[in-house]
């Protein structure tokens, strides 16, 4: 019996599908004990854009170990979060012109959701909060609440109240606009729909099944927050720090949120952090009414501070990325298009696309193939049926192709050729 | 105007209590930018029980990333996760015949508690906890709800349920072990407290001044919750790992908790990290109906390996803390019956001990002139009046007696020496 | 000052719309003190639908008095319930070949809806209820909770949960049936809508403003609730009891509720009365486990019976009133078009009928002048748009023409003719 | 198989206990279809302090309703409720200079319940209410929340929330004054005890067993309202108009509640009525913004101003209540002793007084005797284990000794006479 047979929780997800034991990682590869190599697809959930332990970051943080530099920092003044802030601010906040505040939430992307909700309702003294369908927030109560999963939902043990659910982009059909039913519920004076402190929306919504909202949705949704006066947050956590083409998941959207979460990702190698962005007029907290004992992860200061200057100094990685997306678009389609008779389609934007299949079982197919043949790759989606391509965006081309052959061989494995032409 | 003024939220609390900018940290040692050196005597808030950077551990970390060590792993099992969850079984638990399976939370405190208030509310079915006057678990909604603290719930923005408050060991005067409150309203049938999953519980009542429940009482609730069948949930998260002279907090009362959260210390260099603790038929979890994305943090799992390992082999350290605990407890007795002539007092055990005053005002003048002379030092309780001693375990006895005696030192300047004998 | 002045509290809402003192009331009249007479087009809000102090039920009514007949017997069989019972079997449900339980719920509206609420949640064991837009259900928290009126949800000092809200018939425009969106979130492991332990709905909102749901809409809404085994509770307070031209307004869909709640006209005189009607399957009550002082209302019982002997032993009653309604429906359709250029519509369905007008302030301008004229007519709807006619369905020819013409006569006072052609 | 067996919902609870069909009832007496009289020692669970169909209340009804006076009027202003806010003024509110505003709040005590836990909040701007251990108040959401007893709280169906349970006065034992820890969690900065918006008590628990706070609690609990800044809310539903032996049950403590909840014996005659008092500076609600269809019952208005009059223009009534209250006082204490070697005791104030038993299968036995014997008398308490005498209030001295009798016989039936010597 292995160690995590005897002693770990039967909580474990993604230990059940990929049954090894991993040792290292370099890059877009993941190496088990054995010395086996896969192509990692799966990418931390969106948490290693820039690839695991890439050099530049892995190098910023042994540098500051051995320096002896501070590694837990509550929420105090440091050297390495002073690094990290100046990095935000000159290469993200300045050169967007966007004014926020900072606030350091707790290490995990629920902490910045949990902060994000607070601080709406503290500061309007509402309540309410609107989400969407199909939207994924993590899974502390406050979070959870948002959260769209009823297998989530599911384990709270409690209600979970605050929200109210409405339909995501595209939910009702290609007729309605659905922040039309948002604007007339919340000029309503029956509807029942209790004037919310905040809406809180993902562009992209990772968990949900990869559904993106339009530029013109999104528009839509911002001028619905002003017109009733509230605030608009925006979960970037999965698709924020580059995953959607740019480094915010909503800037051609030319929108701007009142607060903004982030993490995963955004500490640049793996390590826990996450942020708010909050405009300066909403940062209405009193000292230390939300704290947290890890807020001050120094370490994830330094790599994150690393990963800005490294990645976003200039628009070479952006623009390396967008011509990645291009190819994964191509693919995908292809993939789409050339087998099982349009039983297959795809979904998504950016660097978060995958293919979306009748159910769970056949998704979970093509995953278990493709992991036997060295990719690691995941679904998502309401019912588990959306195999989900979310490779580092510091992935090679050889090993972005080679994945993608894997993922199209056990598609090929499963579904025929199409027969059928398109136009038919 | 600095980086922090011109972005950092108005959220911030300890660094306005110490306000200048720190780079490194050695042991009980906090080093500025300047070059300055503090003596450390908050610990990260009891995360750094065996201080800053200890070389066991940075060598072991260090070794770990320039190998290539995988750093971020979501549940997957990988090799760091394997040599903590032996070192765990091999220190802690197997010495202790302690079945228990592990679930990684989520790497804070308040993933913990949420977790574990979620499992105890899904195994039993039930809504209601049973949470403690005074008691603090964290500021995500679930743990909130459970935490005293009015600043803090004061900024959830929501109504906070699920949770019954009872008074903790002591509340009541002497004269009343208030666990017989609770056998009782669990036992009337009109009692209005609905019988609850579970009892959650701090050994010592770090943040809400200190207050540590005696054996007995710890004995008794145990017995409750037998009686009840009711969980019982222990938040060793700042009490655990050393700080109160045992592991656990709850060893010297042989309970036998159903449920433990661990976080702050487990990772040994302050390291984001939380387990929960659950005894096997209490592992009800569904796969993932409990995730995160930072619960594999693998660079917290080689320190926390590396910490038992160095630490709780054997009992040399351990018995190392017991005698600073003698030394604790006797000077800071010393001083309050010193000075000011019976308005000073002390409370606490282990290493989280502190001095009460009669007010915040004067435990924050304190703690503002220790830090002028070189001490980190901070308060907690209802009103900030409790001056609370956080040392890491392993401070040098140098170290140690002179950050005692800057505390004495700003006790006597604001303090006249007691002229009134004790026995009048 | 008078004595209302002096001691009624500020809460009065009709009796400012209505500032006289009544005494007398007979058939569709009212009779102040002073002896002005009024046409009665409010009827208790839809509570009087067979007039004021019908002399059946009235002489029932004082003879049962007279006898020594018990008055208030809690939940004890009695001679008076047994009457009632005998009567709702005997002319509403055997006809109808329903097959259901009654249950004495306390005496009013909300008593019954909020033991409807906690009934479906008990026997489904599912927290979660489906209510619409411009929903009323009452005022007392758990139908509050269902109620859409901001006005009203205002008051309760509580976050309001344990609801989701769904757009009602007609809300998303007409090319979007809304129980689709229903079914959709329904059939959706993420949409985030909890399974419901039941829908609640009205077939014509009375408070709401007259919107009416046609029966493809409540046969649609049936299915759903079958495919997803969901509870459908018909709210029939206002539009029951023969207002909408059947004794329960959902007849002509032939759909079957599981529960049904009535209370207002229910009694015949206006005596404090309400029941559930639930499918046996569903009467999982414990013996007193919803209770309440006044359940046994046995003067209510005496004059229910009367009025259902009298009016629903053969169709002659309801045939009259669908004559009535056709007189309302051609009147109200009339004035609509001659008046305003367009600027007035009509709503609603049966003896629930109304003028739509742009505003609040136009509405209650209408009011006003009508009751200055001798009519006493109230608004509904979000902004109080909605002039609502709820006349005695007993009314006769002469008052009902009377009270159309008062109405009339105040739209003609306020609006010019209609000069535009329809066809324009 | 009789009506009720075939229509009614299993819900039936004194039916149960009374299983014959009551017919007339007049004073103290009901009386069966059979013509069987019983003594009625339960009087509506308090509803009938004046007897059933008292003459002086039926035949204003009845000239009432003859006169063909107003029977529904929402809360139109009308002579029939003029005339009981003036019976009300001049027979309760000025002889004892109480300045308090009227509501009509829907004529159910959790009507009343719900409205004042909504004033009170609204008012206030807090959502928290403290209610203590063996509180009744009702079954509706909001007042169900407030209720103790688990087998009403259990139907709910959903968390009840909003309301922190403290130890009614005596819970604790006799060393513990519990408006004491009510004082500390509220100046407890982390009690977890949210600033509440009111107190909520009942003077004397009718349906938590009897249990009556003494003079002195009362009034520490009123000081402690008072230094916290909260509403003072005595529910007088079941202990109020003349039951305790003065009109309102809190008038011996000379406190000042804010808001008075009445209701049962308020309509004399068991018509449903409730009513708010609530001191003008708190009667802060906007128009309508809490309604109820049957909020303007006019024959209760009759009915009730004529008992006002009839019974409270002097003292000759309450006084003769005072010396029956002796003879009840009297004749259970003799029987406590009397009987069960000191197995039984007595509980209670007032009218309001009754046997202890050591459990309920005891107390149903000893009511169910007594039933056989013509007394309808019921139980309350924890575990039913209460046998609560509360007969009417003008009940003759014949009857109420005949009841007595059947009580002790009952009794005597069960226990021993008692042999050991209350001295040993």
């Amino acid at each position: 019996m292995s160690i995590f047979e005897k002693l770990e929780s039967g909580v474990q997800s993604y230990a059940r599908s990929f049954p090894v034991e991993f040792d290292k990682a370099e890059g877009a590869r993941l190496i088990t004990r054995n010395g086996d190599s896969y192509i990692d697809f799966l990418a931390g959930a969106g948490s290693l854009n820039y690839g695991h332990n890439h050099p530049a970051l892995k190098d910023a943080l042994i540098d500051y170990i051995q320096s002896g530099g501070i590694t837990h920092g509550l929420d105090m003044h440091t050297r390495a979060k002073a690094e990290f802030l100046r990095a935000l601010d000159e290469t993200i906040l300045s050169p967007r012109d966007m004014t926020y505040k900072v606030q350091f939430t707790g290490p995990t992307g629920t902490n910045a959701v949990e902060a994000a909700l607070k601080l709406a309702r503290k500061v309007t003294g509402r309540q309410n909060v609107i989400c969407f369908t199909n939207g994924f927030h993590g899974v502390t109560q406050g979070a959870l609440a948002a959260t769209g999963n009823t297998h989530h939902r599911g384990a709270a043990g409690v209600t979970l109240s605050g929200v109210t659910r409405m339909p995501y982009d595209g939910y009702l059909g290609d007729g309605l606009n659905t922040t039309e039913y948002l604007d007339r519920v919340l000029g309503d004076n029956s509807s029942g729909v209790d004037h919310p402190a905040a809406v809180l929306v993902e562009v992209i919504q990772g968990e949900g099944g990869l559904n993106a909202a339009s530029m013109d949705w999104l528009q839509s949704l911002e001028q619905v927050c002003r017109k009733h006066d509230i605030l608009l947050i925006v979960d970037d956590i999965q698709a924020g720090c580059g995953r959607s083409g740019t480094f915010f998941s909503f800037e051609p959207a030319g929108i701007s949120p009142d607060i903004i979460c982030l993490s995963k990702s955004l500490s640049g190698m793996g390590l826990p952090f996450a942020i708010l962005l909050a405009k300066p007029e909403y940062d209405g907290w009193k000292p230390g009414e939300h704290n947290g004992t890890f807020r001050g992860n120094n370490h994830a200061f330094i790599t994150a501070a690393a990963a800005l200057r490294e990645f976003w100094s200039d628009d070479t990685f952006i623009k390396e990325v967008r011509a990645k997306i291009a190819l994964v678009t191509q693919r995908l389609g292809d993939i789409a298009v050339d087998y099982g008779n349009g039983r297959i389609s795809t979904r998504g934007r950016g660097m978060m696309q995958g293919l979306v299949f009748e159910n769970g079982d056949m998704a979970a197919k093509v995953c278990r193939l493709a992991f036997e043949n060295g990719l690691v790759i995941e679904t998502s989606g309401p019912d588990d049926e959306v195999v989900k391509c979310l490779c580092p965006l510091t992935i090679s081309r050889e090993d972005l192709t080679a994945g993608l052959d894997t993922l199209e061989a056990a598609v090929a494995t499963i579904f025929p050729k199409t027969t059928i032409l398109a136009a038919e």
